[in-house]
């Protein structure tokens, strides 16, 4: 019930010398979306912004793209055999005239899958269903200033500190404000709340702006960023090939590794000044 | 088609200094899991070892749990429009009698999410699932031995120096022996080819065994972990608090933060001698 964290007792181990203590643990739940009823996916996440999170989901999906695409969002009472709310079950109820998803198989894991299942038949799926292109975003951004971002989300992180297991997103404007901070267990749901705060207020597409994330970058997430309009993506850590290759093919800026002001721009380095 | 890492050109920024040179990244591309001909799962994994992986998943989901529940694996040809093979679909038959697993939404998901989704539905859905108990195990191992898994995991992963960009899962045996190794861009991934290498080997229950993975332990792993029959999981970075509530439950050892002979033990500690 939006727990962030939860408390349970711990056996510490510290050069042989053994204590009992509490520790602070990231809370993790399943949480099903729904749209107009029909069970759409699950995932499991840190409860908390759970709206913003089914929000984000569908976006990256491609089924909404603005504030009023989206009619009402609820959770379900009754999911469980006695009917109470275990708040893990959030539908959303699409506006008049917006196609509900696909809930296929293909469908139900990635935009992607639809065709031939390969590297490239992935880039293919992200494009046909963007519903913007971020290649022609003018940012630009100077690398002492995106030396500044790990830094202002790590400060930004209330829970890591308390837990170690929580994976953070931050949505940053061009001159290094932070916009948006959501944390999570799972790195994927944080981009999703992210972008789900940003469809809730109106802000997409996300021009101009620069989407930070704690760990790695995948596949997954820089189609989220894509799907939100996000110009730049930089991670901590390394992405993966295929999230260069989709960030090449969208025009989108790939920083990883960024730590100080030592990085590596995969994509788009024209935005780096 | 089995390439592990990629290598692609980046621009590299060092206190000011920028220089182009190619860089090695993690693959990552989609690989579909079919069961029978029928569509079960698609996941985006690291190319390699993927039969493992099409197997451990199966366990995972307490489709099979011996060898001889496989009756055949292979790559599906004319997956793509031009019938080329992409080698990113797998097909498994199941020996005569084992059951198909439910390829409904809520299956395709999470074991879990047969009943009232929340997370003490979650566990009593593994319970109910798991083939074997972990619970009484008689592993023992010492602090000073654990201490050393994580320098042997990470002296054992090839890629990892190269691409910054790949989970490990290693398994070990009671007395430090590295049985099996697999990275993967995602975790979940580099367990279930861990698992999936142990059930074609005629493996399964892994008991005395322990399972290493490289960065923190999710409900997810656990479950891995659990319907494999490892008795203990230890993890590099934090645990969740339905990763720590299920190992509680199904009597497994949580070790986290397993850094030197530094670490916690969440649940299970009577294993840590």
């Amino acid at each position: 019930m939006g727990r962030v964290t939860v408390r349970r007792p711990v056996v510490r181990i510290r050069d042989g010398v053994v204590t009992r203590r509490p520790d602070t643990l990231a809370a993790e739940e399943p949480m099903e979306i729904r749209v107009g009823g029909r069970p759409l996916t699950i995932t499991m996440r840190t409860p908390g912004d759970d709206f913003d999170l089914a929000c984000g989901f569908l976006v990256g999906e491609g089924v909404v793209r603005a504030a009023g695409e989206v009619a009402a969002i609820r959770y379900c009472a009754g999911a469980t055999d006695d009917g109470s709310n275990t708040y893990n079950v959030v539908d959303v109820a699409l506006a008049a005239g917006v196609a509900p998803p696909d809930a296929s198989l293909e469908r139900n894991f990635y935009t992607t899958s639809a065709c031939g299942l390969c590297g490239k038949a992935s880039l293919d799926a992200v494009r046909t269903v963007a519903p913007w292109s971020v290649a022609e975003d003018p940012l630009r951004i100077s690398p002492k200033e995106l030396a500044q971002l790990p830094e202002a989300l790590r400060a930004a992180q209330r829970v890591f500190d308390a837990t170690g297991g929580l994976h953070a997103a931050g949505l940053f404007s061009a001159a290094g404000e932070l916009l948006c901070l959501r944390e999570d267990v799972g790195r994927h749901n944080a981009v999703d709340k992210v972008v789900g705060h940003a469809l809730r207020e109106g802000l997409l597409p996300l021009r101009g702006s620069v989407l930070m994330v704690s760990g790695r970058a995948s596949f997954e997430l820089v189609q989220k960023a894509v799907m939100a309009g996000i110009p730049l993506l930089a991670a901590v850590s390394a992405p993966s090939s295929l999230a260069a290759d989709l960030a090449q093919e969208s025009g989108m800026t790939l920083v990883g590794f960024l730590r100080g002001e030592s990085m590596n721009v995969y994509t788009g380095a024209e935005r780096i000044s």
